[in-house]
Order: C-alpha cells, then sequence, then structure tokens
C-alpha cells in the first residue's frame, strides 16, 4: 500500500480551528510523519544551552494531514504502527525547567546516543528504549493552542502509552480533522519531571482511519492490555476529574454499569497515571484493563 | 518465633506527638496488627450509608505499639509478610465523596464477597484480589494528625504497593516509633477515586525493625520490582516535587549520579504514580526499578 510521506519541513507550530492541510489522504491511509525534537533541531552539542536558543522554533508539529471527509463530531483512530528514532537524542537539566527546576544550579545537556533497544545515558548505564510521541493532536473547536500545550485536541500529551502498537482516539472538532504530530522521545518516564525525555527526530508511520459521529469529548488511548481516557487541565485533580468522567461514558456505553457502579468499579479496578506534570496543563489518564472490560462486556450482551 | 498480637479494640484516631503504646516489642519482632475497616465497622449491610454514621469512629487504625530503642532519625523497618482480610468488605458511592461526588446522586453500599483470590464486584464480574494497607504510621514531629489524612509520618496514603511482599521504611520522630496501622482495602485502584477501595477487617503480620541514623525524610517503600518515595500534599504537584525531591537524595546517597544527572535520570526513568486522590493531603509515589538501580550501584563501586 502506498505510504503519504510528511517532511518536517511542513510544520505548525500551533493547533488552531483553521488550519491549512499540506496533504489529504483517505481513511485506511498509510501516512509516515517525519518530525523534528522538541527543541526544532537546535541543540547540537554539550556545550549548547536554552541561552540563545530561538524559541519560535521550539515544538514543531509536522502536518497537519486532512482526512477525507472527516467531520466535527467524528474521531479520529491513530493506529501507531512504527516509531523510528534518529541515533542521538537531547536531554537538558534546565534551571527553572521541571519539577525541582528551582534547584537547579548549572545548566546541562546531555547528548544520548540510542541504538536499537537501548539509549545510553553516560556512567556505564543503559536504559530500555520505549520511543512514544509527545505532541499529537488535531484542529481545535475554538482556541489557537500552542505544541506545547495539551488540551482536549490532543497536543502536548507527553503521554508513555501513545506509542507504538497503541491506537489513538482523537475527536474531530473540523473538517478534515487536520492530524500533526511531533516532539517524540525515545525513552520518558511517567511525570516527564525535569521537563525533557530524550528528546529526538523520528519518522512515525501511522494509519489513520475515520469513526463517524463517535461522540468523543477528548483523547483515547487502546494499548495492548489496556482502554485509557486522557484529559489535561491546570491541576492533576481537575484533570483526573474529567478522565474519570470520560471513563464512566464509555461504560455507561459499553456495559450494564450505571453511574454509581461504573464510579465504585472504577475506585477498584481503574489506575488513574500520570502523564506529565511539567506543561502548561498537566496531563493524566484513567486505564482500565481490556480483560476486565471484556468481561463487563460479555456480561452485557 | 513469638508473634505480638494486637487487637482491634486497641485503636487510635489520630498520630500525635505524644502517643501512649499498648505494647512494646524489640526489634526483629513480629507483630500481628487485627484492623478494623475504616468505617469502624458501622457498615453491615447495604441499607446502611454514611447518615447516622458516628464519625468519631471512622479512620481507626490499631496500636500504637513501641519499638524498643527507636530514636528520633532512626527509620523504621516494616516489612509487610501477610495480610489476611475478613470474608466481605463494603465498597460506598456517597454524594460529595471522590472525584465526581458532585454526579453522585443517590448514595449506594455495596456488601462485597472476598474469597481466597479474587473480589466479587456483582454483576458477573469478580476482580482479581490485592490487598493494601490504607492508613499506616507513626507518631508525628509535632502536629496531631487525623488517622484519614496522610504526612510525612505515614497515615492515610492509600497507596497500593503497601503490601504483602513490600518493605515500608518510616521515619521515626519520637522515641520507640509508635507503630499503628488500619484501612486495609481487599481491591483499591491507583487514586481511590470515589473515596472508598473494598474497605475491610483485616490481620496484618509484620516483622518491624529499626535502621539506625537513616536521615529519612518521608515514607519509603521497597516493592519486589522497585524502589518508591512516597509523598503527600495538598496539591500532586507539590507532592510530586517533594517525592523527587526524596529520590534525588537517594540517588545521590546510593549511586554516583550528582543532582543533574539525578533529576534527568529521573525524567527518563522514573515513574510517578497517583496513590490517592481523595483524602485532605494528596499522595503520589516515585518509583525506580531495582533492576536499573543495581546497574547504577554496582556502577558506583
Amino acid at each position: 500500500m502506498a505510504v503519504t510521506v510528511v517532511e518536517s519541513t511542513h510544520v505548525t507550530y500551533e493547533f488552531n480551528p483553521s488550519m491549512t492541510p499540506i496533504a489529504e489522504v483517505e481513511p485506511g491511509s498509510l501516512v509516515e510523519f517525519h518530525t523534528a525534537d522538541a527543541l526544532g533541531g537546535q541543540i547540537r552539542s554539550e556545550a549548547d544551552t536554552l541561552d540563545g536558543l530561538d524559541f519560535s522554533q521550539v515544538n514543531p508539529a509536522t502536518g497537519p494531514v486532512a482526512i477525507a471527509g472527516a467531520k466535527p463530531g467524528d474521531a479520529l483512530k491513530v493506529e501507531i504502527l512504527e516509531i523510528r528514532t534518529a541515533s542521538h537524542g537531547v536531554v537538558m537539566a534546565v534551571p527553572g525547567l521541571g519539577l525541582l527546576g528551582d534547584l537547579v544550579k548549572v545548566p546541562q545537556t546531555k547528548i544520548v546516543p540510542i541504538g536499537e533497544e537501548y539509549v545510553d545515558f553516560g556512567s556505564g548505564l543503559v536504559l530500555p528504549k520505549r520511543p512514544m510521541i509527545g505532541v499529537i493532536g488535531v484542529a481545535t473547536a475554538q482556541e489557537s493552542v500552542p505544541c506545547g500545550t495539551p488540551g482536549d485536541h490532543g497536543g502536548n500529551m507527553d503521554t508513555t502509552d501513545i506509542c507504538a502498537g497503541s491506537t489513538l482516539l482523537l475527536p474531530v472538532f473540523q473538517p478534515g480533522a487536520m492530524l500533526a504530530m511531533g516532539d517524540v522521545h525515545a525513552l520518558m518516564g511517567d511525570g516527564e519531571i525535569c521537563g525533557t525525555g530524550v528528546e529526538c527526530p523520528a519518522r512515525v508511520l501511522v494509519r489513520v482511519n475515520l469513526l463517524k459521529a463517535a461522540g468523543l469529548a477528548r483523547p483515547m488511548v487502546y494499548t495492548k492490555a489496556e482502554v485509557q481516557a486522557i484529559a489535561s487541565a491546570r491541576t492533576v485533580s481537575e484533570a483526573s476529574a474529567l478522565a474519570v468522567k470520560d471513563m464512566v461514558a464509555y461504560l455507561q456505553r459499553e456495559t450494564d454499569l450505571d453511574f454509581n457502579e461504573s464510579y465504585m468499579f472504577l475506585s477498584l479496578s481503574g489506575q488513574m497515571r500520570i502523564s506529565q506534570l511539567v506543561d502548561p496543563l498537566l496531563t493524566v489518564r484513567m486505564a482500565v484493563s481490556k480483560d476486565v472490560l471484556s468481561c463487563l462486556q460479555h456480561a452485557a450482551k
């Protein structure tokens, strides 16, 4: 099957309601996005720091690509088939950045070699690679949102489970949906506590499809083992309430559980997970095991 | 070896600086705590709700037990050997309680049968049992803290990894440490989003020991696979900053990583996890894999 390739020279720095597509594809198409790193490729050696960086080039997202026939109210289904990273990435400790930014005295940049299976942290330590997409989203309903910020449209969700093998659902707010992505990390922990993962260029192969009139409020991701509702807000508590609300709605659609039972079930069997704590809005995900869900769906039939 | 049994008739409703022990044991001793459920055993049928509950009997912790020789600055090491639950537990949806408390219209109480391996949620759904200790702590440095609130002394941390097979370290603030515990859940998800797990009476067998002059600021838990720093604060972001600070301190003690390297390492390889989002302070844990730590410790030698 033909693959539409989108080069990293075609980027946007915000998601907004009136994005101009650089290509249009049919539902079912394969698209390969070539993405720059979150720093716009400006950090090239360990001597480079954020000083002197051109911030207008930070957080580029490659795209957008229009999906033919996508209408507001649909969901865009993005199967993440493969993420191939570059051979090097960047990690940075920056005064003022991340959860302990006030304790960073001297900025430090680390260039991290990335192999097939591992990233080389230095000091004799190699860590298992786990590539993920930091920024992925669609045209918004009303606002202009910089690519560094997450929201109901997706954006900078920095969610480790948005990785190869997962399927992401995004609500469609504008005709054509307008998919763009960037900010791949070869590795990042839940929280992204210093404000960077292993930031690297990448090639991301996806298959796009549409779910008509899906009525999705916010992104959801299906991993191999779980269904997750993703939400972003000013605080983790606010974001968590949104994610629970979305998962309760999902359970009420998919199973026989009523509101109270869904709420109690999630308190026992749902896992609230932190995606990131360092962007302008914070992101969490409410995860439920597919095994348990299939028992509930079976019982509902 | 003899086991000191502490009955659930010996309870405290707060952790404070001047607790009177109901027993004293030597380091290395086995102690079995018999715990009431968090509702003080007042919910006996599905017709019972929080209306009419005597709130002075809510959140009892069995104890405290003094550990001979424990001094401020030591750490109390609690190996959790076994948690045997009662045959039934309670889950509740309560207007105003938990993340979606404002959406609960009618209070509901569910009595949940607890088997050897599963809890029976009803509606044809059984869920794997995973007993954990909700409240476990020691005498505080200065404040009186109700057992429903977590803090640097432990308390209502509602942390799923405080379970059989884990070892909990608690900072000692007062002579004798004064260990008390309660609020066992047969099952709870990270977040405890409706405000209850499967609340049940239990018998908890632990071995207590002392680490002299450990310099621990807050609780840590060692699971089979991970080391975790636990912290509680008014917001998840504040609690997370404390947990990162504790884990950075741990890495600087145990490995060759300096501050910047520890901070970057945790952003890649540390997982920030939510314990609970529903108590007066919120609780998180910063988790690092023991496998990765042992590489770092090996490299430091």
